[in-house]
């Protein structure tokens, strides 16, 4: 089928590893035998600072691993990954570079796109940030009434607001500024009408997010929510900022109100948390001193992932052990647990940032893939999800499962130990017991307890869930995320694949428009499935 | 490997379906050319009442749901269906029926477990529910301070929370009995922290939701809230009420407070949002009238399901085009994908509720499956998903999509059009284009812009999401999992799968327990993994 050029799939050290998988599946190979090697932890373990990363209950072997080492080093991860930090346009079809890990630099240490220093521009939106959030506690800037915000409406979609709502989620603990966050994403008016059940309008603003400033529905969000506001009998220019790209239709425009903050081509919408788009909503809900260590832990971990050699590089070694199950031992999809209520919204922020990235059919010189890559990414906060859908992780088809766990939780203990334990024991204790059990696996006569075992996991510890430590996390993911993607050969900073639904889109649009503007027009020239759809549309319901 | 004994698996007809699918792989049955033959929608569709699901996405022939019809009959559904709504013990291993239909039914219809009227203990709930919410709108029913209850705090996990949230979300715009809505699952001490900032415990009712009243998670939070309610200066009695089964602890016991609920060993807890599990949280949120026609449309569509013959039957067909997409054609993932914002919790919903149901490995008669059962479930809302994870629906690895939409909003259009198209319209323009440009893809000689197209989906639409239709949406998910299980001739009211960790947990509480009171206790005799974890979780930080 496809045409001759690189592809991973056909290296020699590829075919050794699909050899080795089968010789996995023996039945020695086991996890329950796997896990009692003496110094196993210690062998399939990585510290670094703050961050522990145990791939010990992984279905893998020192040879595993050596062939795993192999295949980055064939796939050439480090360059690319050097390529990518240094400012190089490793987004090849869009001709940019992709420096999110800038976002987090000293502005000290130049780096470059064609010969030009980014971290300027970087430097002087830092500065903007500080400065802003600045007069926003103190209450030099305030609404039109004269009234301090309270209300931080952040209208954006996809990129553009899951990962502030992930770390706005997981630094709730720190969040002291009396700042609520709100986030207006899906163009649904419910959406809409809920953010107004919890917001008083007058100590509300409005954070416009979008690069180009043309997103549907963010432009829909951010009119409705502006008549509003003038409704309310408010001036919304003063109730409104805009994160944006230098000259869209948001940049200082008519719909910018107080202030615009600069967003880059070469930072795309995924992988934005620690630029503007993460920058102004976080250092306001939590003070941008905070969202400044935040950066620093992001940045800490680049250092690692940029530096470490394969064998000691976790977010490397972490997407290896992606690959591994997926390619080699079939597992088409990984959960994401963390017991830590405080990273409820971490799961679909990697959805987005992984399969955005990586869900793609052509390799990065453009030759199809032998398989489209991609899994699917899914996951709950532990002991919820045992009592949601942990029946199938157990007994069900398998997939494999990345534990977090944190150390010291945010909140200090109570004195309740209802069963001698604390809260986070509690959740401890099973933290440990699932990934055993998912392991080990029992038999028994009874069939219905019968548990096969040798289902995998990995378990990331960090030391605490600071700012700090969450932006590590972050960059962690963020890392593992693109090593994936250049193990595969394939462009995690495109995203052609959401072309051709807003082509169509586009044309349905017009459609619709053209009846709006005209009661008589008919559907009948599109095919009768879009034509009943339409007409289902406009009649108010189906017959 | 395995033994004797039926498997659907080894018919006749599935062989059958095995081979089709093999014949649908040629390439003149993509779905660009499928869906072109005329009459396709009408063929490939069914109606009842405000429901409308089409399957003309599929990637069926009339033969494959022939085929499909047969696997139905094969496998006795309908006999199985009917044995469950008239209360026979099809829960074998625990000897149970599996009566959440009866939850809906009319106390007029006598529902029997062996010879006796279950109606009769499911109408003195509905009556005590309805008495109870009229008389804390009312304000007969008070706080200890003599304040009305605006807050309830449902303290209970997975199956005791998440079919509330899912309907409580749902049915947001019909909340005008000034009480809101929250829910304290986990135990991480965070999940009562944030929701220490949202109520005031004056006016906090708290709900205690656990069939045994020994879930670990739900007693700590319980008694963290009681202990926090206390503190507060309120005796919490007058501040909690729960549901929970007949003579156990929670049962009009020192924690009961107010008032008990019964819930019953015949209804299992992903199945129970219509008993009182759900019903005394909706009734308070929503007032009684509604969750009572919301029950009304659970109801209305139990009829159609025990009735309806095979090919007019929708959670059947559904069902029959989940096993399709699974077991032939190899999709190990499923997508439900609500063009609605207020289904935002329909998906962890129907997670559990599928995942827990059909994660097994054995048949109903003690028989290891040929292969374990079971999908991931996962979803977000539209147009959310479009701008996270289509990517990889369009061009990554596959997975099958259910879309919902609703052709009638809950909230009337606001007159900003944008693009010169409301905000519904704007929904509708995506639902429609998603799943025509899944189906067709796109030939391009720019490989990035290539879609491969032949990706399948179902479309389900309701005519408005009235408490009346989400009963029927709710009741077509749990037919829809039960026939499933009927397929593939799995018990889906048991949940043995989460035992494993449960009992490895029990005896790592114990160690802790050990440690907690004795601090130079030390875990030596543990594997040297599990030793790593305690270590760490005594020290405070990994070193």
């Amino acid at each position: 089928m496809a045409e001759k050029g690189f592809r991973i799939s056909r290296t020699p050290v590829w075919k050794k590893l699909k050899e080795h998988a089968e010789e996995m599946k023996r039945p020695e190979y086991h996890l329950k035998h796997l896990i009692q090697e003496k110094h196993r932890l210690d062998k399939f373990s990585l510290k670094h600072v703050d961050f522990f990363y145990d791939y010990s209950r992984q279905r893998v072997t020192e040879k595993t691993m050596d062939l795993l080492f192999e295949l980055a080093e064939t796939a050439k991860v480090h360059r690319k990954y050097r390529d990518m930090v240094e400012g190089k346009k490793v987004n090849v079809t869009e001709n940019r570079a992709a420096l999110h890990t800038a976002a987090r630099s000293f502005p000290g240490q130049s780096v470059c796109i064609d010969g030009d220093n980014v971290m300027d521009k970087i430097d002087a939106v830092r500065h903007q940030m500080r400065a802003f959030s600045q007069k926003i506690h103190s209450g030099a800037i305030r609404g039109s009434t004269g009234k301090v915000f309270r209300h931080l409406v952040v209208i954006g979609i996809g990129g553009s607001y899951l990962g502030t709502e992930f770390v706005g989620n997981a630094l709730f603990a720190f969040a002291d500024k009396g700042i609520e966050l709100h986030f207006l994403s899906n163009v649904d008016s419910h959406n809409f009408e809920t953010i107004k059940t919890k917001i008083d309008p007058a100590s509300t603003l409005c954070l416009v997010i979008s690069k180009s400033f043309t997103t549907v529905e963010t432009m829909a969000n951010a009119k409705q929510m502006m008549a509003y506001m003038t409704a309310c009998g408010l001036d919304p220019m003063k109730h409104f900022a805009t994160v944006t790209s230098k000259g869209s239709p948001g940049d200082n425009g008519p719909l910018s109100g107080i202030e615009t903050f600069h967003m880059f081509d070469f930072i795309g919408g995924r992988f934005s948390v620690t630029s503007a788009v993460g920058g102004v909503p976080l250092s306001l809900y939590l003070g941008y001193e905070r969202f400044d260590r935040f950066l620093e832990g992001a940045r800490e971990l680049d250092i690692h992932t940029k530096y470490a050699p394969s064998p000691e590089n976790i977010p490397l070694v972490s997407a290896l052990i992606g690959i591994w199950n997926n390619n080699f031992l079939g597992y088409q999809s990984q959960a994401i647990i963390p017991y830590a209520s405080p990273l409820s919204k971490l799961a679909p922020h990697i959805q987005q940032l992984n399969m955005e990235s990586n869900g793609k059919s052509v390799t990065i010189n453009n030759y199809e893939l032998d398989d489209s890559s991609g899994v699917i990414i899914f996951g709950e906060p532990g002991t919820n999800a045992q009592h949601s859908f942990f029946q199938l992780a157990h007994q069900g088809h398998p997939f494999p499962i990345d534990f977090i766990g944190v150390v010291t939780p945010q909140y200090p203990e109570g004195s309740c130990r209802p069963h001698g334990v604390s809260n986070h024991q509690e959740l401890w204790a099973n933290l440990i017991s699932q990934a055993t059990a998912l392991a080990v696996g029992k038999d028994d006569n009874k069939k219905t307890h019968f548990f096969q075992g040798n289902r995998p996991s990995s378990t990331l510890l960090l030391n605490d869930l600071s700012p700090v430590n969450v932006g590590r996390l972050l960059s962690y993911y963020e890392a593992q995320t693109v090593y994936k993607a250049f193990i595969w050969d394939i462009n995690p900073f495109d995203q052609f694949g959401v072309e051709l639904g807003k082509t169509i889109a586009d044309d349905l649009r017009r459609e619709i428009v053209a009846k709006n503007k005209n009661e008589s027009y008919n559907f009948n020239h599109m095919d009768e499935i879009t034509q009943f759809y339409l007409d289902t549309l406009f009649s108010g319901r189906f017959s």
